[in-house]
C-alpha cells in the first residue's frame, strides 16, 4: 500500500507500506481523508524529532472506513464510517487516575510518537473511534479533529449565550473556536492580520478585526460598554498575542491558552492580580468534546467545507507543507490517502 | 489630633491633623492599632505618587473604635469595636454592576486614594466597618485586613480538605495564605528564601523549604506520587517565582496570583497548554472574606500573635518603614495610633 514517510528534516517521500493486520482491540481503517495540521509542519521542519522516528507516517486529522476488525472489537466492523480521536494514555498515571487520561502524563499521541494517518491503512486501537453520521462526507468529516479541539476550547472557557468573546489568530483552529463559539451564542470577533485568513473568516460570517490597523482595545472596550470582553482565546502563539490577550477581558474574564508557546513569554501579571483574571490551558479533547463536534458537523451549522483550501494527492504532501510554511493563501490542505471513492 | 503624614519621597513626619465630624452614613473611629503593609512601603518609596497626594495620611490595617456616628448608621454607636474594608466603589461601572464592587474599575482604596487609619481618628463609610468580636484583641485585629485577603486567595484557589498546596513566598500574606489553607485542611508547603522568615513560619507550625537550597520541583513531585500540586499561591512577585510556579501543579491544578508584578515577566505558557493549568488572579477581598477572616482569628485557630513582630508609636512610622525596606528580620509592624488603652 501507498504511505508518505516522514524520513528526517523537511523530507516526505512516497513510498510502500506494509499494511498492520489488526490484532487484539485494534482495527484497520481504510483512510479516506487527512487533513495536514500546524504540528505535522512543525515534525517536517525537524523540530519534533525526538518523539517522531525516522522513517515514520505521520498524520491524524482524518476520517476512513473500517477495512477489517480484529478480536475484541464488539461494535465495529466493516464498513463503518469513522474518525479517530489519536490519543493513547497509559491508564495509570497520576493525570489518568484523576480522570485526565486525555493528558496522561506518558500520552502518545498516534500520528507523532506512534505511526499516523498519510497512508492507506492505518491500524488503531478501537477504543479511538467515533462513528460518523451519513450526513457528514468523509471529505467533511477530516475536519471533525481540529473541531474536536475547538469544541474543547470553548467547552474549557465556558463560553455562555449573549457573552462577548474575542478570537486571537484565524488559522484553522482560530476560524474553528470562533465558529463554535458563535454556535454557543456568543457574539465572536476574530482577530488576525493575514488578508487571505481574514477574508476567508468574513465570508464564514465571522466579524473580525486586523489588530495591526484597529485598536484592538478600543475597540473591545466600546463594544461592551467598558466592561471588557467575557473570554478571549490566544491561538496565535505570538508575543504580540501574549500582550494584547490581558488587555482585552472584563474583571474576572478568562482567556483560553490554546497556542502552542515554544518558550517563556512576558505576560503582564498585574492585569491577572488587577481584574482577578482567569487563564485556563486547553490541550486536545476529550471523546465528548469528538461527540460534539460530529454533531455540530452533522447539524450543518459549520460551513465546514468553505475551510478546505484544497485536497492534494498522497504523493503531493511534501509539496504542501511547502505551501503551508509560505504562509499566505492556505487554510486547510487535505490529503487523499486510499485510492478510489470510499464514500 | 495626632497624624503621621507621607510628605513625598521617603518622607513621613508626625504632625497635627484636624478630625473629620462624620457625615451621613459616615463614622469617626479611634484608632488602636494599624499594621504596616508593604503597598505603604510602595507608597514611602514614592512609587505611588500619582494616586497618593501629599501631605497625606496612608494606612489600612487597623483596628479601633467607634468614638462618633453621622446620620443614618444605623446599627453603629460610640465603643463599638471595629476593623475597616478600606474599599470604596463607584457602584457604576461594569464591574460593580456585574458583582465585583471589591474590584471596581473606578475603585477608590481608602488609605491610597483617600486619607488612611495611621492618625488617632479616621472618619470612613459605615457600610465599610466590620465588627469586632470580645475575643478578639484590638491588637490582633489589626491583621484581619491581610487575614482577609489570605480568605480570599484561598477562596478563589478552591482549596479543598486534603489537596496539596504550595505557597510560594513566606511574608505576612504569605504566612496567611499557608495558615488558611491549613485550616481549610490541606496539606501545605511554604517556599521562603529569607531564613528569619523561615524560621518564623516552621515556629507557626508550617512545613517549609527554601528553594535555594531544595530542588522544590523534584521535592512537590516526590510528595505527590509525581502528580504535581493541587493549588500554588505565587506571592513572591520574583521573576523566579513566575518561572517556578508554572513547573508545580497537576494536570489541571490552579495558580493563584497574589503578588503585585510591576512588568511584564516570563511565563511558561507551554505549560498552561500541556497541562490545562489555571491561573486565577486575586485582588484584596469581599466582605465575606473579612467575615471569615474574623471569625478565624476569633476561633484562635491562627496565631496571628506571633506575625507580630513588634509595636511601635506613631512618631516612628518613618523608622518601622526603613526596618521593612532593609528585609531582614521583620515580618508585621503594628503602629499604635491614639494614645491611651481602648480595650
Amino acid at each position: 500500500m501507498r504511505a508518505a514517510f516522514y524520513e528526517g528534516h523537511e523530507s516526505i517521500t512516497l513510498g510502500q507500506g506494509a499494511p498492520l493486520a489488526p490484532g487484539p482491540g485494534q482495527v484497520q481503517i481504510r483512510v479516506s481523508h487527512c487533513g495536514i495540521c500546524g504540528t505535522d509542519l512543525h515534525i517536517f521542519h525537524g523540530k519534533m524529532d525526538h518523539r517522531v522516528k525516522q522513517p515514520q507516517v505521520i498524520g491524524h486529522e482524518m476520517s476512513g472506513v473500517v477495512a477489517a476488525a480484529g478480536p475484541e472489537t464488539a461494535g465495529w466492523a466493516p464498513g463503518d464510517r469513522v474518525t479517530v480521536r489519536p490519543l493513547d494514555h497509559c491508564g495509570e498515571c497520576p493525570a489518568c487516575r484523576a480522570g485526565h487520561s486525555h493528558i496522561c502524563q506518558r500520552l502518545k499521541f498516534i500520528g507523532i510518537d506512534s505511526p499516523g494517518a498519510f497512508q492507506e491503512l492505518w491500524t488503531v486501537p478501537a477504543r479511538t473511534l467515533h462513528r460518523l453520521p451519513a450526513a457528514l462526507s468523509l471529505r467533511e468529516a477530516a475536519l471533525i479533529e481540529p473541531l474536536a479541539v475547538a469544541c474543547h476550547d470553548v467547552r474549557l472557557g465556558e463560553v455562555k449565550a449573549g457573552e462577548y468573546v474575542v478570537v486571537q489568530g484565524g488559522g484553522p483552529i482560530g476560524a474553528l473556536v470562533a465558529m463554535v463559539a458563535r454556535q454557543a451564542g456568543a457574539r465572536v470577533l476574530l482577530s488576525e492580520v493575514n488578508p487571505f485568513r481574514l477574508a476567508l473568516a468574513a465570508e464564514l460570517g465571522l466579524r473580525t478585526v486586523n489588530p495591526s490597523e484597529t485598536d484592538l482595545v478600543a475597540l473591545v472596550n466600546q463594544e461592551t460598554n467598558e466592561a471588557g470582553a467575557d473570554v478571549v482565546f490566544e491561538v496565535t502563539g505570538s508575543a504580540a498575542g501574549a500582550e494584547l490577550m490581558t488587555k482585552l477581558p472584563r474583571t474576572r474574564g478568562r482567556m483560553v491558552m490554546v497556542a502552542i508557546f515554544s518558550q517563556p513569554t512576558p505576560v503582564d501579571l498585574f492585569r491577572f492580580f488587577w481584574r482577578e483574571l482567569k487563564l485556563i490551558g486547553a490541550r486536545v479533547y476529550e471523546a465528548e468534546d469528538f461527540e460534539a463536534a460530529i454533531r455540530l458537523a452533522a447539524a450543518r451549522g459549520m460551513p465546514l467545507e468553505r475551510l478546505i483550501t484544497r485536497v492534494c494527492d498522497l504523493g503531493e504532501l511534501g509539496a504542501a507543507l511547502r505551501d503551508m510554511e509560505r504562509g499566505g493563501e492556505v487554510m486547510k490542505i487535505l490529503v487523499r490517502c486510499a485510492e478510489g471513492d470510499l464514500e
